[in-house]
């Protein structure tokens, strides 16, 4: 059944996912947040969809082709990332009227033209102050900051200040020793939310988490949700963190050999393209077979994949089919356009990445004009979706 | 002009991708070597188009899709990666009539699928003996192996034994110190060819050849042909290995800065999922500006790129725009859809990344038909391209 299928491609066992669905929306509920899941993992409506109906209270996006997938089945949608161009300005503002969009931002430029946009098109945009509680990636660094943001947003027209937001990103060693990082993470968040409601700006959303720190957010106090994104599928990265099982496991790249003529190794047609690089502290290589742990993808081209046979008497035929858990499966998902559902060797379904998308019209359009360009060249460019 | 392309996006510097392709074309010519470029770095018919017409032999590929695309544009199709899924051969073999597709492979699997196939379809397919020398990926490992597979070929009726090929990948470092690795693998070659001609089996086509040994290709004796596929663009890594000068990388990304809350760096909207995460040897980082190339992309994100400030003055702008010159470009244009042409500041045109895709239908569609899959889901599996 499976070996009808052309390699490489993304297979999902669906026994899995809708477990790792159920599992994330029970704690979520038994911690008392809400679960806004972020979709960069999947970034299929149908699945955001078995989300909300697990009691997601909405989704959240980092490119403007996921927020405008994700409007065909929520109204609900945080855009996780300043929309500090125009372009991508234009696109959120120009989402359905029945979303109602939310935007995290870190800077009073990004206040200035989200409100500008917001006041011109004459729409409601929620915001969220994003912290940096450690990640040093983007955020508020302290909470004179936050505060000055706060009001900042509180004193535009069309912008209504919806709370925080940060991402612990940072934290993603094992579960056991999370402690200490997620203290200081604490204490911290809990520094801005004192200074916050100081200043008569109390925030109503306190948004975090991710699917390393999922297990231990109820420690974090003052949450009101989480956005975990890897769980829907995960991968060896969450496996090697401790916060889920490798049955948990639920997406491989199902990949041909196509060679073993160097002694030692199998090639497989699953290389760069198909997996991704992502290496990882010390796990060995870039992803391992399903059924052979012991066996791991230990070096890629951009369409070759090398198995190492060094641990294991298996000594696969050219033409033999394997399943590879990938390191690190947000970007599996980016890469390919189909994913393959299945329960056991029985495909039951397949579906695109409808939002993988990075094309644009509106700007990409009007910048074509002005350089005169021909209609044919012109009505190439695509919407991102 | 720039500023209103929605970011991430990839800019192809048309001046620098026309002398790119025609510097190539040249050295070709002089070395009196067929060019057969691997499409593989711009998955894009009109830019294949542009290197038959400055004298390409055809093109080279190593996927379905890239192999359909080209077939708009050239019948002369080598498919570089040793075709043994039956879904893959059946595509193969379903390219339009004027199409004279070739084979690379290295297994006697390999060969009795393919004449198989080849002869259910009553086509005729070229093939050549991939050869492992020093690479330690795919290829036939001695001179004796290299000949019973070549005889295996000849003695098939639908198939055509039309030579060798090999790929250099692993001589990467810089041209001045290619000596050494290329000696062996000319001496190598050598002993193929001489087995080959010694047992009545000529090779008719040596094709072998990188972006990286393009430089030094003719030092090696009997090659008949060059496949490099990077030089169109270039990036950080063919600038390392000093194949190219820095003036020559024709595609950067354009990224927006989207952060600079944190002190000592800067955030754009570039992350893994449009720049790739390419490290190579001691090069810092993921990519560096064209304007400022002592600021590097220090890690990255999903969709955040981090740029490091920390050996420049320059403090960007929340908004300010910058482009990159990406570590490994063939990953970049695998991860976007689009990408637009410039001269200077001027957009002149855009194009789709039609070869990217990785969607398949003929097979897909049979497994789903046998699931009993509904039309609706099976209708949204369309063609890889």
């Amino acid at each position: 059944m499976l070996a009808s299928l052309e390699t490489p491609v993304p297979l999902v066992d669906l026994d899995r996912l809708e477990a790792n669905l159920g599992r994330m929306a029970s704690h979520a509920d038994t911690l008392g947040l809400a679960l806004r899941p972020h979709v960069k993992t999947h970034k299929t409506p149908w699945i955001a969809g078995e989300q909300l109906g697990r009691g997601a209270v909405g989704v959240t996006c980092a490119t403007t082709a996921e927020a405008e997938v994700m409007a065909e089945v929520t109204g609900d949608i945080l855009f996780a990332h300043p929309p500090v161009h125009p372009g991508k300005l234009a696109r959120l503002l120009a989402l359905p009227e029945v979303v109602s969009p939310m935007v995290g931002l870190d800077s009073e430029e990004a206040v200035r033209l989200l409100a500008a946009g917001a006041r011109e098109r004459g729409r409601e945009v929620g915001v969220l102050v994003e912290l940096d509680l450690g990640m040093r990636r983007v955020g508020a660094q302290n909470p004179q900051d936050a505060v000055r943001l706060a009001r900042r947003i509180e004193g535009e027209s069309h912008l209504r200040y919806a709370g925080v937001m940060f991402y612990p990103g940072h934290i993603k060693g094992p579960v056991s020793e999370q402690g200490p990082a997620l203290e200081r993470l604490r204490n911290d968040l809990g520094g801005v939310l004192h200074a916050l409601d100081r200043e008569g700006l109390p925030a109503g959303i306190v948004s975090g988490g991710s699917t390393p720190t999922a297990g231990r957010t109820g420690e974090v106090e003052g949450m009101t949700e989480m956005r975990p994104g890897t769980y829907v599928y995960n991968d060896r990265i969450t496996v090697a963190t401790g916060s889920c099982s490798r049955d948990d496991c639920a997406l491989t790249v199902l990949a041909t050999v196509v060679s073993t003529a160097v002694p030692g190794q199998a090639v497989v047609d699953a290389g760069t393209k198909a997996l991704g690089r992502e290496p990882f502290g010390d796990l060995a290589g870039f992803g391992e077979l399903l059924d052979r742990p012991e066996v791991v993808v230990r070096a890629m081209s951009e369409e070759h994949g090398m198995l190492d046979l060094s641990e294991t008497a298996w000594r696969p035929e050219v033409g033999e089919q394997v399943r590879i858990i990938p390191n690190h499966v947000c970007i599996v998902v980016h890469l390919n356009d189909l994913c393959v559902g299945v329960r056991g060797d029985r495909v039951e379904r397949s579906w695109e990445v409808a939002a993988r998308g990075r094309k644009f019209e509106v700007w990409g359009r009007m910048a074509f004009a002005q350089a005169g360009m021909s209609t044919g060249a012109s009505s190439r460019v695509k919407r991102g979706i």
